[in-house]
């Protein structure tokens, strides 16, 4: 493997999951294959289970980890090609991502979108300019559209907790007070087309999601209606796709409830964190024997550590390949 | 051993002293005991000492180690259990927690006093949340009242340093700028009752520490006084219990002084640094041949690495039992 | 080696570029070397380059790395000698400084100059403080005046690609819309001359660099002149040293440029990033054939591992000649 940053870069999504529920039983059974490798992670904006998860997935490997904040640590970049650089930006990601490229073996990268730009958000083109210049295996900590480990991290954990052979899964808008990328939501719509699931997205109207990403999946107005007979209930809040970056004003209550709860299939609760208590979900049901909050975090780790496996194997069987025929040489 | 916040969490303060001063004879000696272990360290205020010392104490265990800094590298987190999360607060303690917990096999935090509010500080809430939503073996990195692991190096230190069978300590005030926390000097104070030591503890009026921590030991207004025959001279600010993280008004001298030092028993002079030079000490005793202030720094490493030590023995000793006890039952 | 901060802490470096150059070639066959061997890294400035590179150099040699921020993770610093500190900075490098070389084998800090007190730059009080007191073998990550990693890094990349014996190596000033130091320049003089090339400066009048660094290259103020038959041309900005600081105006074009490079021995072009593109030098060099600033980014690993290497055995030999003594001594 040699990006992660969507669900298309993924030859098998259900082998993947499968390789990551194998590891979770051994997780140091493969200390060695990180050896001598460093791993990069530049944070331009906050984290913390994706930086802590990704470090633990790291060390799982026998892998180093260097960790830097743009703009706090280092310096600040220029994303324009072409840029006359006369103003506060001090590197061009041309030279930083190439730089990082040169000292680490696999780099990730979270680069949150600026929900002011849709156009730009949506060409991915803060990741793509890191991805292309680095020249190295790279993971995306979380992009402007999408977060796909967190996706793996939930269909492990849909996975290991679903009893029905297709079970229904609810993603559900919630409420917030301030405006949220579409990531999560894109990121989890996308993933699920891969797994087992019959899939029902349920938001008021004005957020609908891009369909790129939720095609495949039922669309429906009334969360009431969409959780009847739920296994799994996500919970998500995300800002207007179509009037970008924005909150258009909603009038039914779309908080979850104990009560809406009833309607399922005595649903697990779903959430990718951080959660806003009692904002986005009261906490009489994060807290409750249903939520599987902690579940999803703690598979963090094994999706994480999948990747990184995968793509230092690829790098492992070069070498192997290469040592082999020398010794074919030799011979 | 599963916390480590104040001298009450250990079974025998003298016991773990003597093993610090063993383990300091060699520190690279159980450098297998903390393979695969990782170590999650928290700060939500500056650190050099305990940043640093924390580290090298985990490495020479063979720990890996993963640093955050709260509110400049993750989200802000919010600590009212029930709270309705409306305003800039991210993440609740009980989510944040619970994931380093998963990630982590030790953790440690660091979180001041706000100085306002007496009551919620010496409660010691988002010590005791981090605890108790963590679910891991816990390190206090000094908390609102207290700071045990500068405690137990400034124990050593004396342990390193005493002449007599029981020495005269005395923990004096000295002048600031600014109100400091009761912390290091509370915790001195609770950590010299285990201690074989006769301990005096002398500030001006309206500085009166918490009695819970100071029981046991003479009190006396007059710095003069209760230098005389000092053999160890522990200088620290403190801001006032009574009049809550307010600095009442001082009219004596208490800045300590070559001359005021004749009084002692050629005492070693002690400092836990950060220190204000010529604000709170002079240049003079600081750079003396009797200052400790390096020495009681560098225990650090070793007041560190003997909890972690612990810590990792009690995980171990039961895996070695889940061993034994399976060797058993195939035999 | 115990002090790495100009040039003249090198014994031979001809010798050191040398082993640099063979370390490459096996960067991970001295990893034992830095067992249970901390190496701290302080910056007062942000940094990537350096940041990485020297985490990625003291990894490839088993080392273990603390960075710290300064004023941002730790608290802030009074450079001061006597100083009544009853500001704002909290610590003393004294203290700070000897703490740190308690608790680590080898420190590297990162403090650039003021740009307002030239006496008190060219003094390099900060990088002289944490050496007297952190009593460590000390690494300059770039100081006031000099930047040595970088130039070892430079020296190596020249040595890789000439063709000449003696090849005519070109520093030219460039444009840039803020003062900057000169370290960078001042240290590629320093290091030049002790490399068997033919050293040209260039600049406009009035940024002449000081004579103690550029003694024995020839000062040329007229670029097009400078760059005739030139084999590598290091681009630069700096700000002038004797108006300190400032930008004196320049009326010439001093941006490079294709048209310019065609008066040289179609020289390989040299710069030490960050780099304002289209400001300091246009993509198209950047980007070109000839175009050296990655390959000298990649050789900033090996001048910091051949460093790293160095001190530590120095420390390794010391070590070895006791055990030898030992051995000796029991027959």
């Amino acid at each position: 493997m040699k990006f992660f940053t969507t669900v298309h870069d993924v030859a098998s999504p259900q082998q993947l999951l499968q390789e990551a529920i194998e590891l979770k039983k051994d997780p140091f059974g493969f200390s060695e294959l990180g050896k001598n490798k460093v791993l990069g992670l530049l944070f331009m904006n906050p984290s913390l289970r994706t930086r802590l998860s990704m470090q633990k997935a790291a060390m799982n490997l026998g892998m180093q980890v260097i960790v830097m904040n743009i703009n706090q640590d280092s310096w600040t970049l220029e994303f324009n090609d072409g840029a006359v650089m006369n103003s506060t930006r001090q590197e061009h990601v041309k030279d930083a991502a190439a730089v990082m490229g040169l000292y680490c073996d696999i780099i990730g990268v979270r680069c949150f979108p600026s929900l002011t730009n849709r156009e730009e958000d949506y060409s991915e083109k803060i990741l793509l300019q890191f991805m292309k210049y680095c020249k190295k295996p790279f993971i995306s900590l979380e992009s402007a559209t999408l977060h796909p480990l967190q996706s793996l991290a939930d269909a492990i954990t849909i996975k290991e907790f679903q009893k029905q052979k297709i079970p229904k899964v609810v993603l559900t808008w919630a409420p917030h007070i301030k405006p949220l990328p579409q990531a999560v939501a894109n990121s989890f719509a996308e993933w699920m087309r891969f797994s087992e699931v019959d899939l029902v997205i349920t938001h008021p109207e004005g957020y609908e999601l891009q369909e790129d990403f939720t095609k495949g999946a039922t669309i429906c107005y009334h969360q009431t209606e969409a959780l009847l007979d739920a296994d799994f209930v996500y919970v998500k809040n995300w800002s207007s796709y179509n009037e970008y970056g924005l909150m258009p004003k909603v009038e039914e209550d779309w908080l979850l409830s104990e009560q809406k709860m009833k309607l399922t299939n005595n649903a697990h609760l779903m959430h990718c964190l951080p959660v806003r208590r009692n904002v986005e979900v009261p906490d009489e049901l994060l807290d409750g024997p249903n939520s599987l909050i902690l579940q999803q975090a703690e598979n963090r780790i094994y999706s994480a550590q999948v990747v990184l496996k995968k793509m230092l194997e690829t790098n492992y069987n070069k070498l192997q390949n290469v040592v082999e025929k020398n010794v074919l040489m030799e011979e």
